[in-house]
Order: C-alpha cells, then structure tokens, then sequence
C-alpha cells in the first residue's frame, strides 16, 4: 500500500566533492482514490506566460548596454527584471558580463563606503572583478570586506557578528552599502545584516550560484539558523537590485548546479507548467551549462519570483508557495547537519514527499508524481530523504517549522494540473503519518 | 576661557544602590561673543501645545474605563495618545492601574501563544500581574516568559539569544505575540527579538521605568549594544500598542526615576518651551513621585515623542533631535562600561556637554546654559561625565555614532531660544575639541 522508496544515499563528503548519489526508484499504488481531486480555494496565480511576463508588475526587458569605461567591450544582452514593490520596487538584472560593466553596481551604491560580503570560496575568483567594479571611475568610493567560511552550517550567530564586527571597526555609517558576493547563504547573511546594522543600510545582491540567482536572492528574505530550525531568525528586507552574471556560474560545482535547478523545477510545478514542460525538454542543456539554456531557466525563475513577492512580500498567504518541499527539505537539513546537503538536495527530497502526500490525498494523478521523480532524477538530485531521518526526526523539526499556525502545520501540496498548489493546513493527517512512514525506515 | 567643570563622581554600585553623586558646578565665561545667533534651518516643529496635542497627528484622549472582569476597581482616568504611522498607528495608554484591567493588553494580544520579555528585577514584581492580565477571562491564551539578567551590560547578542531559544524551544509561531515587561533594555531587546524571530511577530510594550514609559518604548527603536557602541545593531520595529500602568513607578529606585527625568527635561530643551517651564516648577513633585504630576510629565513626553516618530520614522532628520546629547553620553555609558552609569545619568552629562558645545558656538546664551545645570542639578542628575573619560574615549566611541554620514559626525546642539535645536554637521570642530578638554583631564 505505502509508496516503496529506496532511500537516497549521500555519503557525507565535503562540500566541492561530487556526492555519490544513488538515485531513488518509487513505486507508487494506484489503489488510491484518485476521485476525490475536488478543488479549495488555491491561492495560485495564473501562470507566467511570455505575455504576462511583460505587464505592469513584471518588467522583463532587453537592452544592450555598453560598458561606459571599456570600450573594448562587446555589447551584452542583458535582462531586467523588476520586483515592484512600489517605493522598495528594484531591478534583477541578468545577463553575461555583467561584472565587467560597472555602471550596474554602481548607480545602486549610496554613500561612499562599501562593504563586500562573501565567502572563501568565491573570495578568491571574484572579489577583486566586484571590488573593480565598484571602483573603477569612482575613486571616491572604498571597499572594504569581510570573508566567511563556506557553507550552510555557518549560517549562524556568530559568524554574522563577524559582519558587524568588521562594519563597526570599519566605521561604516549609515550611508554605507553591503554588497552579497556568494550563495544563498551568503546572501541571507548579508541581507540580514545590512537590516540590522545601524537598524538599516543599504545592500546589493550579486548572487553567483543558480541556487542564489533563481531564489534566494530575490524576494529580501533574509536571515540566519538555529540549532534547531532553519531561518528562524532573520529579516524582510529588500534589496537596492540583483546584479546577475551568469558567467559566474562558469565555476560552479556540478553539486551546486544541480541544487539550484531543484528551485527551478519547483516554480513550474506550483504555478508554470509550460516552464515545466521546458525543463523536460531541456535538462540535459541546463546540466550541461548551455548560456542561453541557462539565462532562460534564470529570468524566467526570476519572473515567477518576482511576480509572486509582489503580490505578497511578507508571505500572508501566496509567497508560501515557494516553499514546495521545503518543510521537509528543511527537518533534512536540520537532521543531517547544516551544510552536509546542499539545500536545493534537501528540497528534491522535501519535493518528492510532498508530492507523495499530494497523491496519497487524492490530489494529483500518478502521471503527475512520476513526472517529478523523473524530472529530478535527470537533474541528479536526491529523490527521498538519506536513511538516517526518522519520522520523529521529521516531526519534531516541522513543528517549529515557520509555517505552523496556532498549532497547525501548513503545507504547500500540489493539487490539480500539472502547475497548480495548494497552501493549507486542512489535510488529512493520516495522508501526512503514511508519507512519513513510506519514506523513513523508523 | 574653557568652562571649569568639576566632574561629577561616582562611585561603582550596584544598580539598585543609590549612587555617591556629587554635583558639579559650572562656571562659563562670559567672553564668548553671544552676538552670534544667527539661526538656520532648523529641523524644530513647533511646541506641542494643549491645542496642537489634540491634532489629527497626536490624538490624546482621556476616557474612563471600567474593568469588565473586576467590578470592584474603580474607574481609572486613562489617557491614550496615538502614534500615528499609517497602517502602523498604535494607542499609548497611560494611566494608574492599568494592568488590572485585561481588556487593555488582550484586545492587542494576536494569536493564542505569548511571550513575556522580562528580567530578574521586574519578574517578581510584576510577571504575574502580566500573566493575570494576559489569561484573566482568557483561557485560550497560553504565556511563556524568559527572564533576562537585569543591565544595560547585559543588552547583547549573547542574551537576545535566550530569547530565540526561549521561544523555539516553546514552539512560538508566527501567530504569537511578545510583551516587553520592565525598563529600556527590556523594551529595546525585546522589540528587536520580536523583529527577527521567523522575520516578524507582533509585540507590546509595558514599559515599567521613567526612561521607558516617557521614551524608549515609544517609536520603534529596537537594538542591542556592540562592545564598541550602543545600539548599532537592531531595527525599526514597532509595537502593537504600549500600556504605560504609572503604578509600577512606585517600586522604582530613586536612582532609576532620575534617570528617566532626563530624557523628560530633554523634550522641553529640544522642542516644548513651555514643558520646560513646567518641569523647573514642578520638580520637586516629580522627585517626590507625586502621581499627577508623573501622569503629566509621561503623557506630555509621549505627546512630543509620537509626534517626532510620526514625522519622521526611520530618522531622516527630525527624529535624530530626541538624541540631544546622547552622543556624548553613549560614550561614557561605553567608557565607564555599560551599566555601571544609568542611560539617563549619562545623557544628562551628555545634554550638559552639548548645551555647552552650543555656547561656545555662539547659538544660545548663559541664561540657558544656567537653566540646564540647575534643573538636571534639582533632578540630582550628573552634570558632568566621570573623570575617567578622557578626549580620546569620547572620540573613538563618537566615530561610530549612528548619527556619522560619510565621515562627518552630525550632532544635536541647542540654537536659539529654549525650545530649539538643530541637527547638524556644520560647527566648528574646534568648539567640540574645546568641550571635550573642558570636560576630560586628558
């Protein structure tokens, strides 16, 4: 009866080695009620389509910029983006080359103190491009920056104080700009301590993983972890703009690629299936870093981002959505120990068990779950939660999940269509105890 | 020439000691040209007067409320003023015995869980009036509370995490609801707590200290202490309403109500001629704890602070005038060590320090700077900073003052008649190096 899912294997490794994946295989029943798919308000939105990508709230424009200060450039294709958010409202733009164009960054800096955040990582290939970028023409400007270490189990208290120790001793005031050079984490970081420090100074996002470019970094949800839940601490705090090069996915871990198409593939699945259709058909180039693939799946990632937190900034309601698998991708986090999956794995897997319930409820059909598992196991990503989780390991990390209200626990499920969710806490528990039970040994 | 100012001593104390104050005495010169008035643009609204206090901005009402669960209570005068903030207004209720009537905190209380903020020195006294009032006819509500050590020394990160744990660990959702109960430290880690835990919960303030009820509590100013300067690390965050129960001043220390006349005396030298005018007449029956004449100093403090907040939030300009001398004064609350002088002591060290500043500048003349010594003398506040403080001290905490622009340290300095101020960047730095020598041995 339950779903048979041989459980996903990750050696523990450290973070820029390839995991050694053994990708899930499912067997889902097909004596469920599949009858019972009658509908409750979703708070969906229609799909993205090229048409609507374009109206008031989503500006996605095409311009070719010339970098003012090199002339030697070649011109680039680059994409705006806008998040509209009436006085907060700011541009995501994305396109190659965009870090050897200082005007970008430059007409969103205030003041004339800048402080780069980022990690040891992608300190040492792109801080001196940023630093350059930022300074080039501009020598009014100064740059100082703080390096972290890298990974998801320093998204912590102290290392954050490492920031505003080094922005204090610096004298930064409260016309100083902090610019997010990294990932996900970085960014949250960063965006957290910018709304903080001073109670409020501007920042930047110069995301440089897909996982970065496509989520985190658009939308100002910022913060940190506790020991024992993700995010618990943090921020809405917007940022100046987005400045997107995709060229700085050119040094990215297949690992880490991998992770942030798990987002990718969840903005087709809660609310653009064609966007999901596409990345059926082109997974292959997207592994494979084909530019325009990529650029594609970014702004197109970006759009549906971009459109849902302009309808709902603070997550009343439809910015939930966004989090498809996350309240069981994050229990994995936690139980496995920041950083030991990347966040985009934990999400897949978080993905498929939230689908399985869609499925065990009588939700979706089973054409629709071997979609997914399909589509995440092209992407090589983790499709089941590693074996040490424990259904008690899950429930008691869910329980402080940010999406529990008065007690109850609210889940994003698929329902419907390919492309259509649900946000509710009104399910059947037995639906959620049999996931749980079909996916954890104990 | 330099004003001979013999410093104010004070001997280390614990903090419920009254501390060994010895006032200063000031002797100005005569010689400074005081033909130099010249006024300009000034930040400085009009004073509030009993009419203006009764204005779309400031709503301050007086209604008498019986207590609908204890029909034995007699019926309390409470008077509300509005801080008026769009969709972010919210009531001050100011009154006698306000905590014995429930429907004032609960019809602000959102969800079904709270946390009371609290320390060692309030819990016993009033916690359980909180919980009484939370839960009385209630019984849906459940309350947690976490009780700090009680200290400005404590107003760190290490302590705000307590908090956190506190309300992780009782798995608080975003439904709940925090409560401030106790003085500034309390109101300011709280607020900031109820910022950041899961990017935002409601709070209310009950503020149980002069310096809280008449300031602190008031406007949104959240934040924690760095070990290099006050408050550098917090947010914009306002409550859901502020209950100020003039009751719970009569367990305070001497020492404490003092302190918090500071910030009172403040708003007259700032903005209220005429509250000024009032205070040199009644401070005897404030010091004295005579319950109208509190009621009025807080209800008029209130007034003028809701009035500031509600023009200029996140402190453009206008706000930053409420800081009359707590630059200078942040530097000795950093210097002797955090706690060991009173927010109020050192502010009134600061005030005198800046009232100087002002004189040497030519902007007002003896007559005021006579007033200041005299009133903060009456209201047994220091009047000078402690003889530890050397220039170098002040100058290295004020480099970090959150009032720094670009460099350049913008102070608020009395100009003109009594009643006006400016916020300003352009004096002369040699009338602030005069000050600091005056003031410091070394």
């Amino acid at each position: 009866m339950a779903s048979a899912a041989t459980n996903f294997s990750l050696s523990l490794c450290t973070k820029h080695q390839t995991p050694i994946l053994k990708p899930s295989f499912f067997f889902y029943p097909t004596t469920t009620n599949n009858n019972n798919n009658h509908f409750f308000k979703s708070n969906k939105c229609p799909s993205l389509s090229a048409s609507t990508a374009r109206n008031s709230r989503i500006c996605a424009t095409s311009s070719r910029l010339m970098d003012p200060s090199a002339a030697k450039s070649e011109p680039t294709l680059t994409t705006t983006v806008l998040v509209d958010l009436g006085d907060r409202s700011y541009p995501i733009y994305i396109g190659s080359g965009l870090l050897d164009q200082p005007d970008y960054l430059q007409r969103h800096v205030h003041g004339k103190r800048v402080l780069v955040v980022t990690n040891k990582t992608v300190a040492p290939l792109y801080l001196d491009k940023v630093v350059d970028a930022l300074t080039r023409g501009n020598p009014n400007v100064s740059v100082e920056s703080v390096i972290l270490p890298d990974g998801e189990q320093y998204k912590d208290m102290d290392t954050l104080m490492k920031v505003f120790d080094k922005a204090i001793e610096s004298r930064l005031d409260r016309r100083c700009t902090f610019v997010a050079l990294g990932g996900g984490v970085i960014g949250d970081m960063c965006g957290f301590a910018a709304s903080a420090f001073l109670r409020g100074v501007n920042f930047i996002q110069i995301p440089t993983t897909v996982m970065a470019q496509v989520d985190s970094s658009v939308g100002g949800k910022t913060g940190i972890n506790h020991s024992l839940g993700k995010n618990l601490i943090g921020a809405f705090y917007q940022p100046q703009c987005v400045l997107i090069d995709t060229d700085t996915l050119n040094t990215l871990p297949d690992r880490e690629l991998a992770s942030g198409i798990a987002e990718v593939i969840k903005y087709g699945l809660i609310r653009d299936a064609e966007f999901f259709v596409w990345q059926e058909k082109n997974m292959q180039a997207l592994l494979a870093r084909d530019p325009s693939a990529l650029a594609y799946a970014i702004k197109r990632s970006c759009e549906n981002k971009a459109e849902v937190v302009s309808l709902d900034e603070k997550e009343s309601g439809l910015r939930a959505t966004l989090n498809l698998g996350h309240t069981f991708g994050h229990a994995i986090e936690n139980g496995v120990g920041y950083g030991q999956w990347l966040h985009g794995e934990a999400v897949a897997a978080g993905t498929v068990m939230a689908v399985d319930m869609s499925y065990r409820l009588g939700w979706i059909d089973d054409s629709l779950v071997k979609r997914v598992g399909d589509i995440l196991k092209h992407a090589k990503l983790p499709t089941a939660p590693p074996e040490i989780m424990t259904v008690d390991m899950f429930k008691s990390v869910m329980a402080v999940d940010k999406k529990v209200a008065d007690g109850l626990l609210r889940l994003i499920l698929l329902k419907g269509p390919l492309g259509n969710c649900v946000f509710t806490g009104d399910y059947d528990k037995k639906a959620m105890d049999d996931t749980l039970r079909a996916f954890c040994k104990s």
